[in-house]
């Protein structure tokens, strides 16, 4: 079928699947919505900078999951904690939400389905395609990443999005779920992120593991993930280079 | 993005996901299987038919999820009801399977995601693809499905296996489960399948239907399933075809 070649040196596995974050490792969410953002901007008549409410609106992306996570509350698809958190930023901005079409906030919220690849995604997983299962491990629902892939052409063997487990990472459940899902071993998984986070869980949990480094996830200045924080299995600058590593001939 | 062309006249619905039956409407489990049966026969000095011992196999196919679909048994997924089916028939034909390895039972039990496409099947997705989401919506689990789509080329956007909803079809959930992961309702959901009694439960749930008729499913002789015995919404005799009619021009 497919030639797996990498062993994980720390698991001692042979990896036959490797399941990719979305949001910033595969898709640049900041320049996407932005984009979004200052089109509606511009048909509404809102005074919003499309970079800068980008920014707000994911802010709010952590603190909604962890109330799940937490147990506060049970679990809602992210396209519902989207659309939270967009009303959320737009009271931010000084912008009454109530004041807006429900199906114009319902399209805007649409926008986290139509974000530009990085420009090394797809032909990376193309490479990898060739000799592992690849499929995201997404805190997106199962709708948005398929959506999410038809518009920038991802080519996912397997589309494992967090409702199919109702949890979000770090969850350990993430990580060991989706190894079920694919009955294989948590070992046999490798986790790629660009989040020094996401991948501690998913090496807690078991996974091999590859930091992609994706250092204006956030813009120019962007403080955070810029290294591999740890001994990752593998740490490259792009999907393109990873697929280069686990898959040497093509 | 795409952008889908048909109606289903009974729905009144635009179609957006098209969602297969895979084993006999996609891929050719019955000469799949023999192959395999035969090649594991001459290996184990076995007297084994591969035609006849894939009937014999597929034969415990409906019974064996019967128990599960009326509450008698909790959820396997079908890996686990195939390996059964297999020991079940091995001593139908004389066949002491603890003579066998298990790892060898294992192996052939494989033989499930290792099955011959239709020769229109893989065109036939492609072109559908163009225009709507595709995946499977099969009784098989995600792995089996995943894996069975690897070595065929199966161009899927999306995997439904039912272990993610833990039933099996006709099960009503199964359907109206599917176009929830998808986030749609079941009228933007075409089943398209080989068998009537599939593509019945899936206009109950509410779903657009399409019959692909594969007379030689089960060999020269096959006495069911040979004509649409509804009016489904469309009725072709190859995915090809049902390509040509969903997506008119590509």
């Amino acid at each position: 079928m497919y030639h797996p070649a990498f062993v994980s040196p720390r698991t001692g596995r042979q990896v036959k699947a490797v399941v990719f974050d979305t949001f910033g490792t595969v898709v640049d969410w900041r320049t996407g919505i932005a984009r979004q953002v200052d089109t509606f901007a511009v048909a509404h008549g809102l005074a919003l900078q499309g970079l800068d409410f980008a920014d707000r609106w994911r802010g709010r992306y952590y603190p909604s999951m962890a109330k799940i996570r937490s147990g506060q509350r049970d679990y809602v698809p992210l396209d519902i904690l989207h659309l939270e958190n967009l009303i959320d930023a737009l009271r931010l901005s000084g912008i009454d939400p109530g004041c807006l079409e429900e199906s114009g906030l319902t399209k805007l919220n649409r926008a986290w389905e139509q974000l530009p690849p990085w420009e090394d995604s797809v032909a990376g997983l193309v490479r990898l395609k060739s000799g592992y299962i690849v499929g995201p491990l997404s805190n997106g629902n199962t709708a948005l990443l398929v959506n999410m892939a038809k518009n920038a052409g991802l080519p996912w063997d397997v589309v494992i999005g967090l409702d199919q487990l109702r949890t979000y990472k770090p969850d350990p459940q993430a990580y060991l779920g989706a190894a079920h899902l694919l009955r294989l071993d948590p070992g046999e998984v490798m986790m790629a992120a660009a989040h020094n986070y996401d991948l501690e869980a998913a090496r807690e949990a078991g996974l091999a593991t590859a930091f992609i480094r994706r250092p204006t996830e956030h813009g120019q200045h962007q403080r955070t993930d810029l290294t591999a924080e740890s001994d990752w299995d593998i740490s490259v600058e792009s999907i393109q280079q990873l697929g280069e590593v686990l898959v040497p001939t093509v």
